[in-house]
């Protein structure tokens, strides 16, 4: 399933040596179908990594066909040699599979720094037995997957059925999850017919509204990549209705890295409503959902009501400071700005809800984020040693 | 000393009851001086607490004559009852001490939403007994300090001897540090002759290059406060050199505030240099105290410069993405963006320096934070309850 849901595509997963763990560490997605349509939105940090350098250029003229994904290295900051070797992977893989280079997406996930001669000789040296991997059948979406896992615990994919086409995909994230894309690596496939324009359209509505509302820990990563590519074997699709449908297959995959954050006790969703734009409601839910000390309170499963407040003081959202509501579980803890309901009353489990209400206007947006816990700090500490 | 250095000034701190461990709660400082002058700056939070609210009114005019400070409760959004209390207490501590109520400026900290009719009853029933104290002698600067602190685990206090003046002060701040002041009271008393507007020019400064600076968990309080009192029983002084000599008092405060931030295992200085602007070497600075993902590699001693990186690209200052140094400890770990010298070469103490050269101009400016640990998390999920 996964990205081999939809006609025309196949994939692999296998294992060359990136990891210490020996787990499958290299994963490749080709179109094989009528068209060769793709869209891609990559992270807006400025230190991008190579394989979002190339990429970005390669998938300029909405046409691709393959993707190539490792972990085990992010390439990034490995300098020009690094370069060279998501360009040399490119070509290889092309060759491999009679396409141009300028077909074949690259994308990288693990440290930055990582990206050596060990790493590509490694990398191209798995690509005869990828390639030859991915042409034996369509059923191997779930091995590439599993290849592109860091700290990930499960895999993620999504299979999704609309009217005549069908939409594929596989994500991997689990820290430095952030604004304007998580670190993820996410590829979509779908069988509707239709050109880059629209799968562009509609991949940046989708993504607007789905994984750039995930902020696990306010890190932005150098590497992030989500690509759309159609096959073109199926029926045409309405955009609006295929907008809506991707939203879906975004928001489910943005759901499944959510939930398994690195070190996350209590997965939580930060909705301010009331706000005069939706852009302002943004921006009151990411404030709070950047904020070390209403984390750390959650994961102490502490009510503390001002530490929300304190944070939507931050922004620059119009609100009057005297006719704010946090409700928190269900509880309307603070009305007003004063403390409303007995703080006590809130019962925690593993799903928590913020609602903070401006009352400035009628727009709305949530923010998915995590508690600031021992294990993320544990996790975070130890990655690279 | 601390407050008290400067001839004019009294001080007390006592116990009122406000926290459950019968520690000193309540400090007043009083300026018995010729000159009443006074300049203060206040957190840039929207959501600002009452006694914020109420000295900012207080001090427009650039006269006061006492400043009243509590720990055990922060009053803020405690509703109009709690804007009434530090009325109250404004116009009991003017009362007694022969003042005017706008006179007396207010200081709260401690948790938000506390400040209800025994918060009021023990302030309110505190002044008697602490504006006798403080008639007593000119030798109660250190008890002042002691009542202010919160999860404070020393008492911050300076005296400093510029020509023919003295300056002396009191701050109080552990987590919630961050822009545009920490959570932090800070006091600062001279008997240099200067008037409101020179006080002004010169705390701005000066706090701009300490307190600002100093951005340990990212969080803005509601109740940040910097007073500046003068008596005038000194001489005059020169505007540049007093100035020069408050921002070192400041510098010397925030520095205290930093070596005592919450749960911090490694006091980091961040320091970008070669920047086009000041603005922008603050801006880079920041972006990497803020980082989550940083700050625990810190705390593993990891020297995990691919990190720093990440954060430099996510601001908007002028720099070549592979044109960026990153020394850590001393040794240059990342070179024009690519690996440098072995990570592995660098030793860790308490101590920690994060030297990022943009090679973009002449401009550098440090921030200065703390490494995110297990006592982090440990303090800040524990706090409220």
């Amino acid at each position: 399933m996964s990205v081999t849901y939809p006609s025309g595509f196949t994939a692999a997963g296998i294992t060359v040596g990136l990891k210490p763990s020996g787990s499958p560490d290299l994963a490749l997605v080709h179109n094989r179908g009528r068209s060769d349509a793709v869209a891609a939105v990559y992270t807006a940090n400025r230190c991008k990594a190579n394989p979002v350098l190339w990429s970005q250029q390669a998938s300029a003229d909405g046409r691709a066909r393959a993707v190539v994904l490792n972990s085990g290295g992010a390439n990034c900051y490995t300098g020009d040699f690094g370069f060279e070797t998501t360009h040399l992977t490119a070509e290889k893989a092309a060759e491999l599979l009679g396409l141009s280079a300028l077909d074949v997406l690259i994308c990288s996930t693990g440290l930055i720094g990582v990206g050596g001669q060990d790493f590509r000789d490694r990398i191209v040296g798995g690509l005869p037995e990828i390639t030859a991997a991915a042409a034996e059948g369509p059923d191997s979406g779930k091995a590439a997957a599993e290849a592109i896992m860091t700290t990930d615990t499960v895999a993620k994919t999504v299979a999704c059925d609309g009217p005549g086409y069908r939409i594929g995909g596989m994500a991997k994230g689990a820290g430095m999850l952030a604004p304007a894309l998580a670190t993820m690596l996410v590829v979509i496939t779908t069988d509707a017919d239709l050109g880059a324009a629209q799968l562009d359209s509609a991949l940046r509505t989708a993504t607007a509204r789905s994984f750039d509302r995930l902020d696990t820990d306010g890190c932005m990563s150098t590497n992030d990549t989500v690509i759309l590519m159609s096959s073109g074997e199926a029926e045409s699709a309405d955009l609006t209705e295929f907008t809506e449908r991707l939203t879906e297959v975004c928001v489910d995959l943005a759901g499944q890295l959510h939930r398994d954050a690195e070190g996350a006790h209590h997965d939580i969703v930060i909705t301010t409503r009331g706000a005069a734009s939706e852009d302002e409601a943004v921006e009151v839910s990411r404030a709070v959902a950047r904020s070390n000390l209403f984390k750390a309170a959650i994961f102490g499963e502490d009510p503390n009501w001002g530490r929300v407040v304190a944070q939507v003081g931050t922004t620059a959202a119009r609100f009057e400071p005297d006719a704010i509501d946090v409700t928190i579980n269900g509880v309307p803890v603070c009305i007003a700005s004063s403390p409303g309901a007995d703080r006590d009353e809130v019962r925690f489990g593993r799903e928590v809800t913020v609602e903070i209400d401006l009352h400035a206007g009628d727009h709305r947006a949530s923010i998915w984020t995590s508690d600031l816990t021992h294990d993320y700090v544990e996790e975070n500490s130890a990655y690279s040693t």
